[in-house]
Parts: structure tokens; sequence; C-alpha cells
């Protein structure tokens, strides 16, 4: 076992000089894996992540690569010279130029391409009839296939020649190299050799379709109970298999995307991305909530001269906005993780958002009293405290309104809610809280 | 394959009589396994639901109840009648307790516990003696073992007897139970049969510690290449394995609850809660957040001279609150990232913050440009843009400061930062932003 990340960051970042050979970072090169390589580059500024890149054996560096977000990777890709990418590309296989192709220049996209063998460009061929997020664009050629008449002694053969990685069962293929039928290695070995390998085949094996969304067939590899599962195309002919690694890897990168769009990033954003292009790269997400933010302001500015009589409206008009847009979010994350699990759809839609209305209510209520009496208590004056107890329980109502219908709407224009789902809740509960708490005001106060 | 859940879904809720036997209903209930009947339960409301479960054939029950994410299957749990519960437990294991253990009175638990037998009792006790968090709680106890002397004709019978799921090695043990080596089942085959196991070892296989954080140690199983690795407690007694499937069950309810705690919500919550359990729920959070926005307000309320005499103050101050709070939680997420990962540490925080001030800087200037030339526009007062241009400053900058700081010292606290970390970062931003635009404008625009 290599010693913990945390330990390796310190190290790097607090010895002056990498290149002297004799120091514990050369220690850390030889043991960790290029999982471990890849995240500890991705967690050093980049003049340190340049220069312990440089000291990576010239074998590991494709996998270290490969195994690294793309922000990051392009880094190391921009400091790598010309001549040296002849050499990272001499045992490149498919699957590994599918993983960087995002992050290279289209020349050396071709360079890679052209070093592989005729399989290994077939594989990459293939791959790319389908999209990054269909499953059929990752599947790995590493399995044991035969032909459907095959009998326990060529499974026995097969067997012992290679054995790829979590491999339970060997899948059977028709004469048009059409997926068949799955039998459980387990179960081979103590049967006589000549008995036919479909005859303790596994009923109902679960297949992927090569066009399925890479989470979703993700999802199903892990649940299946299986190291992996065969993928097939529209005809049903095998491709490829996903196993239980892949489907993890893909997982990871779904959620940590996911994670990243609530505040308009992607899931390759550096931690020590350059300034200028970090700054750019969150520019256009601050440029769209400033839009949100100056059509509240507009919203605000029709009530400039009751906002002039009244100043403590000016005083609690955040109250108003911030418990509509926390309760908004509160049904749009539930709505966003139901749709994610399938579990929201039309027949069910219209009672969630019953129960999200019933939900706001109660909650619109109690939260009216409670800030109406604060109100009250703090400006001395009873109707500021039922204008804002009436704009409350509005917002909040419009809340659980737009908590449900903005990520449904957003989902079915395939839009993904995660990513701007919530800066149009707040921008719905803004303006309706500024509006009903303003216009009541100017109604009942002046 | 049974059919989508969408279908199912609309399947159950305008089926009017879910217990005619003669419906489509029956046939999801056939052919749907044990996640797919949970992930539909769950999208179901409560009614339907509770009339759903009444027709799964007791046999099907316990598994269904297991895939249940907590609240909903409270529902269910609070519908069993006390007689029934007899039925349920009958073939229990200390596995499938655990799971229930949260959801269950103390009294079931009881009940559940004295229906298992003494090694499933043992195994309910062992578990207990770590935290839900640490991955010893969940190790599953099925799983091929051997003394370290055994041959491979010993192994050859182990593995024709058994084949528990994700299985691709041999784990031995000395004689006190203590994990020695890891051989894998695929090279055993073709061996001689007095070839002892420990020649074909596997170097460096990884163990977990039982103490380890569930997350961290579901990781590195899904990112081993093995199928499944040992898990030993801290004399290094192996007690138990964790396998990619449960490990990947791991990892969805942990990102599911880093996805919800954002909203102040678990991943428990129920789609289809009762309306005054779920308005109970997230009013905590919405008091939270209250006191927040009465902190902000108080600020405000300092300077109400101020915005009595130049109410563009009032209706420009969202803009400047919202931009660091957008700025602000951007650093936030790419730090709550990091930390996640495990990238973020003392040694190059001070390296982080440092290109974190240098972005906000820079975004801090070009929005400030921006806002103030809009607020000169708008309001035709050139003043009133320098004071708006100085507030976003300031504001982004401060965003930066704490998007750095505040996740890093909730981590150092060991309070999630997912689920607290937007709260305090916005209360900051709101703060800053009010107090340098309404205390600007006060110096300098009266």
């Amino acid at each position: 076992m290599s010693e913990p990340l945390s330990d390796m960051i310190e190290e790097v970042i607090h010895h002056s000089d990498l290149s002297d050979g004799k120091s514990a970072v050369s220690s850390i090169i030889a043991q960790a894996d290029e999982t471990e390589m890849a995240l500890l580059l991705e967690s050093l500024p980049i003049d340190e992540r340049v220069a312990l890149w440089q000291t990576i054996p010239e074998h590991k560096k494709l996998d270290v690569l490969i195994a690294m977000r793309g922000d990051p990777r392009e880094v190391i890709i921009n400091a790598t010279q010309p001549e040296q990418w002849d050499m990272l590309f001499v045992d490149i296989e498919a699957e590994d130029l599918l993983e960087l192709t995002d992050s290279l220049p289209q020349e050396l996209v071709e360079r890679a391409f052209s070093a592989m063998d005729r399989i290994q460009k077939s594989y990459f061929e293939q791959a790319n009839e389908y999209l990054e997020d269909q499953i059929g664009h990752w599947v790995s050629h590493d399995f044991l296939v035969l032909p459907i008449n095959a009998k326990v002694r060529d499974g026995i053969r097969l067997i012992r020649r290679e054995m790829p990685r979590h491999t339970d069962v060997i899948l059977l293929v028709n004469r048009s190299g059409h997926f068949s039928e799955a039998v459980p290695i387990a179960k081979i070995y103590g049967l006589p050799e000549h008995v036919p390998l479909v005859d303790i085949m596994l009923e109902d094996f679960p297949v992927i379709s090569a066009t399925e969304e890479c989470e979703v067939a993700s999802k199903e590899v892990q649940l299946s109970g299986y190291g992996a599962l065969p993928v097939v195309d529209e005809s049903q002919k095998l491709i490829g298999r996903i196993d239980v690694t892949t489907a993890s890897e893909l997982l990871l990168e779904y959620y940590e995307r996911q994670q990243m769009a609530g505040a308009g990033m992607d899931e390759d954003e550096d931690l020590f991305s350059p300034v200028r292009k970090s700054a750019k790269g969150r520019a256009i997400w601050l440029g769209i909530n400033l839009l949100t933010a100056f059509m509240a302001s507009a919203f605000i500015g029709m009530f400039e001269a009751t906002l002039q009589q009244i100043v403590a409206l000016a005083v609690l008009m955040p109250v108003v906005a911030s418990m509509g847009g926390i309760a908004g979010s509160q049904t749009l994350t539930l709505i966003i993780r139901g749709l994610a699990l399938r579990q929201v759809t039309s027949a069910n839609v219209a009672a969630l958002l019953a129960k999200e209305l019933r939900v706001g209510a109660l909650n619109g209520i109690i939260w009216a009293v409670v800030i109406g009496l604060v109100a009250v208590a703090w400006f001395g004056e009873p109707l500021l405290g039922v204008v804002i107890a009436i704009a409350i329980l509005l917002n909040i109502v419009a809340a659980a309104f737009a908590g449900v219908f903005v990520p449904v709407i957003l989902d079915k224009l395939d839009i993904d809610p995660a990513l701007s789902g919530s800066v149009i809740l707040t921008t719905v509960t803004d303006i309706v809280g500024f509006v009903a708490f303003l216009g009541l005001g100017t109604l009942l106060l002046i």
C-alpha cells in the first residue's frame, strides 16, 4: 500500500527539488498506482504538477494521463513536447484514446490512431458510432466468448489461457456473432468434458443495449450481481461488455458532474486551473445570474415610490425572497433526484404537485405567522406584519409549484435540471417574493 | 427483462382495483426484481403504495423492504400488522436486519434478532461493534476461505461446493483467523492437486480496515479491479468482505446523501411522505435559513436612513448579494469536491486560496465595471456606479475567501460541508454585500 494522498501532496509541495531522485518523492512515484498519481497531480499547483509529471517513468505516463480529469490533464498535455507523443502513444489502445479524445488536439488524436493496430482501430471506430453518453462508446473487448455449440472442454481450455478481470461467465454467440447465452464459469468445473455449455446456461441473463444512457447501464451492471454484462447493438450483435469497474468509473463521473453542475461548472474543473481560464469559465455563470438579479431589481424598481415611504419594506424584502428560495430548492432537489431515478413520471406528477403544495401551504402558514410577528415586534406596525405574512405564504406556495414544474419541464426539454434548475427557480421566487411583498405593501400600507 | 419503471408507475396508478389479480399489475409483481419493486413502491402515493405492497407475495416482501429507502419504507412498516412480522422475519439474516434497524422500532429489531440462528446473531453483534459510517458495519460473510497450508485440491473442492457472487480469489487465513494471502481462482485449475495454494498467491493483495469510512473503502473496492476485498479488524483478523455490489450500493447512498444535503434533507426523504412529516422535516432548515435572513436584514436595518434618501440602493442591493453568493458557491463546490477526494489538504490550501482570490479579483473587476455602468445608465448617478462597483469587487473577493475557508473549517470540525457550507457562505456574502454597498452609499452619496 502506498501512503495517503495528503502525505504525498505535503511531500511534493514542500520538497524543493523534484529532480534529485533521492527524495521521498521518487518513492511516491515508485509506489503509487495510476489513480493515486492522477489524484496527486490534480492536487498540485501548475508548476509542481508539471515538474512531478516529468519525473514519472515513460511507461507509466499514459495510464496516469488517462486516469486524470479533463482540465488538469490539459495542463499536462500543453506542457508535453511534440516529439514526446510518439513514445506515449507506443502501446495505446482504443479504450485509452477514447478517454483522451476530448483533451487532445485533433492532430494528436490522428497520430495516436495511426499508432494502433488494425483491431484497435476497428474498436475505436466502432465506439465512435455511439455518443459519449451512450454505453456503446465505453465497452471493453476483453471477455471470454465461444460459439453456441461449444463444450465444457472448450470452456476449460479458454479459461486456462486467459481470465480478464471480473469474469464470471463465458458468453456464447451464434454464427453471426449475435449474443445467445451466458454460462457461469463456477459450474463448468466438475462436469464431463463433452457436455454442451448451453446445458448449464443462465436463464434470463441481463443484456445491455449499446444506445442505453451511460448512468442507467452502469447502475444495471452494478446491481446485477455479475462482474460484467454483455453489450449488444440493435441487431443483437455482441459488441463488447461493461464490467463493474468501468461502470463505477462512469457513475463516479456522473455524480461529480451532477455535483458541479449546481454551480455552473463541470467535472473536469481543475483545482489549480490558470486564473484567466478559470475566471472565464465561471464568468458565463455569473453573467446568467446577473441577468436574473437585474430582472429581480427591475421588479423592485417598480415600487420605488413605496420603498421611499416605507423603508421597512427594503429591510425585510430579502427575507421574503430567501424563504421562497430555500423552500423551493427543497422541492427542486427532491424532484431532481426522482427524475434521475426515473421515479417522477407523467403518471405521478399531479399527485406529487398536490403533496408539495400541501407541504408548502402548511410551512407557508407557520412561517408566515412567525415572520409576521417578528416584523410587528421589530417595526411596531401591525399591517406590515400582515403584508409580510401574506407575501411569505404566497412565495412558499409558488416555490412548491416552481420546484415541481421547473425540473419536470427542463427534463422534458432534455436540459439537465441539476445545471439550470436552481437559477430558474430562484428567479421565480425572487420575483414572486418582491412583487408580492412590495405590491401588497403599496396596497395596504400607503 | 421487466418493463420500464415509468410504465409500471402508470399501470399501478391508473388501475383502479389492485386486488383483482387479473391485471397488468400482477404481471409487474411477478416480473420485477426487488430493486425495481422498491423503486416502484417509492414512486407511489401512500394509498397506492400500501395497496400494492399487500399484493406482493410474502416470500418476496423482506427483500423489497430492504431495497427501499428509509422514509418510504417506514410507511410500509407502519401499515404492517404486528402478527405479520413473524412471517417476514422467518428467514432474516444479520445483513438484512442491519439494513432495516434504523427504520424498525426497537421491539421489532429484538423480535427479528431472536428469529435468527446463533451464527447470524454473532454476525449482527459483530457488525454493531462498528458505526454505520464504518465499513465493518456492512461486511458480508459469504466468501471462500481456507487455512494457509491448504492445497490446490482443497481449493477445487471448495469452489465446487459453492461460489458466492463476485468471487475471484480464495482467502487464506492463519490459525488465529488472521488474513494472510489471496489466491486467484483462475490460476488454480490446471495445477497438480498437491501444490500448496500459497505458491500462487497474489503479491500485495489489498486489504480494508474495518474502521475505514464507508465511501473511502467502497471506492477502493470499486477501483481495485477485484470482485471483492477482505475486511480485517485492528488485529488483522478477517471479519468479512465487501464486494463490488455492496460497494456500489454504499456509494450510491453516499452520493444521494450529498445531493440531498444541499437542501437540508437526507437520502431517506420520501417523494410522498405524509404532509405533516415532510413539513416538519423541512421546517428546521427553513428556520435556520430564516435566522440568517433576519441577520442580513438587521444589517440592512442599520442603514434605514440612507435607504430612505437613496431608494436606488434598495433596488440594487439584491444584485450585490446575489453576485457574491454565486461566485462563492462556485469556489465552495470546487473545494467540497476536493475535500471529498482528499485532494485539499493543509499543504495546498494556501496555494488554492491564492488562486481563488486571484480568480475572484479578476471576475470581481470585470463584473464591477459591467454592473457599475448599468447602474449609472439606469439611475443617471455616476457616484452610484462607483459605490456598487466597489461593493461588487469586495463581495466577490470575500466570497472567494469564504468559499475556501468555510468548507475547510467545517471539514476540520467534522461537519459535512455539503450540508451547511452553502448556508454559512451565503450568510457571509449577504452581509458583506449589504454592508459594503449600503455603507459605501452612506459615505459617498449623502
